[in-house]
């Protein structure tokens, strides 16, 4: 069932290089998989691996990523989040998981328990573009928002759906983290082509 | 200025039998029609039987269908969208009437006071369908959530906005009880094409 | 930087003469400007100039348009919102600047404080609107919302997005306007094609 072709085991910390020629700072990211039986090893998390994939591909400048798979709990969602963006220094956050109706998805109130602001246009856009392929959409609860200098946001579960969300809302991630006072992240325009207004580009 | 023709009166109690083949299971709904005037008999309420339509129309699976005629009062509403949950059992419940800017107008208000959460997607869902009518649509304050294992939400007044919204919106409505725990409703694909993901399917 | 050419200073109070065959009724509309270095000089505001040409084109009846321009301090703008609408007797009051994800940008907040309730559409519709010239459109944190008599809602800051927005947007004002209790706002259907359903029309 899960195609192990691709799916990479994620370190804690997961070092991208980036080019060495790019105008980027460096930046530190978050990725929380939420999900009860990948935490207790019953399966293989494939959404955390997808998100770090795009980041290869996508972010030019040197950048950490920092992983962590939790179970569906209020509290250590919470936590996670805090911890990532208080403690590691996150600029991103972006989590995985835990987004519907069902009792056990919480992951949506821990994130607006944990922002000071939420950013509506984040779940609103993320429910519009998966409304391209499934009319389910509009049962996840996605939210946006910043913690800080953090921002913090909720991607689908499954790995293609994390692709067609996290490809097109990531575009406006680069200038919402520079507004919100953190390193400039400089992509790889071929992946994702993030826009800044003119005055705010270093290239 | 009402269309008697197709105006049929509802019973409180509507009993839809459903096909005898369906792989459905017996599904308990709510219509709670929301006006001063149609609930003091001024004018007939379209609102109520344009869902039934709808119902009769699209579930394949047996249904009681309950249904109540209120006035635009808070208490009211929030007592009636309690007692249809909670005491009669439904697995959804849509309202009709009352979502505007008005001062009288206090469905969405009554709703998100009788949900433990609220579902973003079917108020920004509607609001797109209808807004590819009307650009007053913007104006709705419709809102859908959870108490329990019961679905609410809410439709706009007109019968021509009803069926533009509900024969959309509902393709996401038997997956979503089946995530908070109520009984699989099984539709006709030719009037409602509901989606389930693979896994979750008896058919 | 600044076109000067179309720049006009506004006074504090601009009359707008309307059309003496109008069917529309006197209407206060308040601009409200909300910029730390417009406030204090340190350019022209272009944002407020943009918003009153629309309504010099586009609104039939007679008008008085009140307009200030103030820092990003949440205190002055809730004061100068609740002074436009409960004081000079606004039926509509837009803004313009602040509503970004920087700590600065705090005129949603404002607007959310002051207004009774919210009406969502507005919001999403903005953002919808922008996100078709940039995707950091999804950072707005834009809100409508009303309180007592009077709309109040949120226009980006850049004059080319002002007018991208207002004018679509403001479709769906002349009818909310009617809905809450105020002035008949007729407008000038080739500049904006306001609309109101069949009964609720003087012409």
């Amino acid at each position: 069932m899960v195609n192990t072709d691709w799916v990479i085991p994620l370190d804690y910390l997961n070092r991208l290089d980036g080019n060495t020629n790019s105008c980027g700072d460096l930046v530190r990211i978050g990725i929380v998989t939420v999900s009860d039986r990948a935490s207790k090893g019953e399966y293989l998390d494939e959404g955390g691996p997808a998100i770090l994939e795009f980041f290869k591909a996508g972010i030019n400048s040197p950048a950490e990523v920092y992983y962590s798979c939790i179970p569906d709990e209020m509290t250590e969602i919470k936590s996670e989040l805090t911890r990532f963006a208080d403690d590691l220094g996150c600029s991103v956050i972006v989590t995985t998981g835990g987004t519907g109706p069902a009792d056990r998805d919480v992951t949506p109130d821990a994130t607006v328990a944990v922002c000071e602001r939420i950013l509506d246009g984040f779940g609103e856009q993320m429910r519009a573009i998966s409304l391209q392929y499934v009319p389910t959409a509009i049962l996840s609860r996605q939210v946006g928002g910043t913690r800080g200098k953090c921002l913090i946001f909720n991607l689908p579960g499954r790995p293609k759906a994390i692709r067609e969300t996290i490809d097109e809302i990531w575009r406006a991630v680069p200038y919402c983290v520079d507004l919100i006072g953190g390193p400039y992240i400089d992509m790889n325009d071929d992946v994702c082509d993030a826009f800044r207004p003119k005055d705010a580009r270093r290239r």
